[in-house]
């Protein structure tokens, strides 16, 4: 069940993925590319930094579902654009709720502190998008003020501490879901006054 | 020989990477870092993935190939910029033949899937031009509508079916040259079918 | 002292980070992750080249030190902007003294050559701040004309040619640190013929 999941995940991700650069005119190849990042860039990083074996290189399923992914964005590209762009976003929630929980579960696993697990669920989650962003040319994830990371880092925290616990899991995931749902539902940002914004004649 | 022309590949990647680079006036440090890091870029990055020893800690002909390159674009940037510049597209193709297939056997030979072998091929190629022109602030090739990767991975996927019978090699290499040297030579694009357009008002 | 300084390095560098995208109105999420990068970027990276385990993963000090540097960063900033700039570009000179030359040891004490050993120096030194700006989708320091990877090219070169002599360590240190103060007192650049300067038409 779990394993299906993990693959819908990266599913999810590598059409999330292809749709935030379907303005940039990319070719076939140029858009498996664009989709096989986001969708297992950031558990790439997480294992190099981990020092254990990439994920996808141990089993090839990740890396297919991505491709075979990114290729039906692309031939169903005017059906995809019809759908509700928020159940993409949903869909999306999931993700990052599934993949953030399942890195901070493998950290843990290696030995780790809770804070090296809290760090790699977030990287799991976002570095694939981020690098997305830097070879498409496009203003990162960092520039914009949706409320992205924030839900993956209060849920992370959040399992961390409910994990002595039985049913911490189901309770992280739910809580990353409903925070981020909630965040594209009625468009949440995080308060100004949380926002760096300084008006200045120079900076070095 | 196929050490001195895997050499030969460095050297013709860091001068196409210094030359891509020409317009941003930079300093001889900078010239050197473009040149290094679209030399030796994505061999690095296979080899982080794959999980061995970095292959210009290991042996530091590659870089100082790579450096020394550079160095001399910069010192005969006038006579370079005299020859045509499809001479130079014609020995990157020959370097992008070669890397290519090493990338391949390198990774068959640790005992991986041909599939990851030919991302490896794909990234040992292309992983380099897209990190120069990230941190040069350019748009990376996938944003390009030039006929690069689709020659490397059509000659991957070719010696990889063809490895069974002798004389795989050089055909992959001449393959992955011939389709490379017609799309400079004749301006090949991928049709305009394989390419993603759609005019949209909103995307996620 | 010297874990202590490195300690030190790393929250200078956080702040030098956080302030350099203090135009990009980052929400405190993305701040820290700006901090961080900057801070921890570069070693991370010299880390996976050497093949050993990323240094904040065995230690978490210095990953909470970045943390809190960027986060104090983030709540004083109107108190750090009336600083002079340069008296934080004077810190993050004693940074990049510090860091290059931990990283020249950490990778001698490898066994690894001079030249891989000088590579690791700058490294550790430049590839952070590099990666904060690809993120923060500003141009890098190899697009500007500040004179900041030479200083420790220099000394770092000296390091190496004076490691058989006692005193080399706080010899390369000030050396890196003098050449670095000089370049922001007196705003030196690498002289004009030193820059590729070409007026061109057409680039492959």
């Amino acid at each position: 069940m779990e394993y299906f999941l993990a693959q819908v995940g990266i599913a999810v991700f590598a059409v999330s993925g292809v749709l935030s650069a379907v303005r940039q005119r990319l070719d076939i190849f140029s858009i498996v590319v664009v989709g096989l990042l986001t969708a297992i860039g950031g558990g790439t990083l997480r294992d190099l930094i981990l020092n254990v074996p990439v994920f996808w290189i141990e089993d090839l399923t990740g890396f297919w579902v991505a491709v075979g992914a990114s290729f039906m964005t692309f031939v169903g590209i005017r059906f995809i654009l019809k759908l509700p762009l928020r159940l993409l976003a949903y869909l999306d929630a999931v993700g990052i709720a599934l993949f953030s929980v399942q890195a901070i579960d493998k950290t843990l696993a290696l030995g780790h502190p809770a804070a090296v697990a809290i760090v790699m669920g977030l990287i799991t989650s976002i570095a694939g998008g981020i690098a997305r962003d830097v070879v498409t040319h496009r203003p990162t994830m960092l520039l914009s003020r949706e409320l992205y990371a924030t839900p993956i880092l209060l849920g992370a925290m959040l399992y961390v501490l409910l994990s002595p616990y039985p049913g911490s899991r189901p309770v992280a995931m739910a809580a990353i879901f409903t925070i981020r749902a909630a965040a594209i539902r009625w468009q949440l940002f995080l308060p100004l006054r949380l926002t760096l914004q300084v008006d200045i004649d120079d900076t070095p």
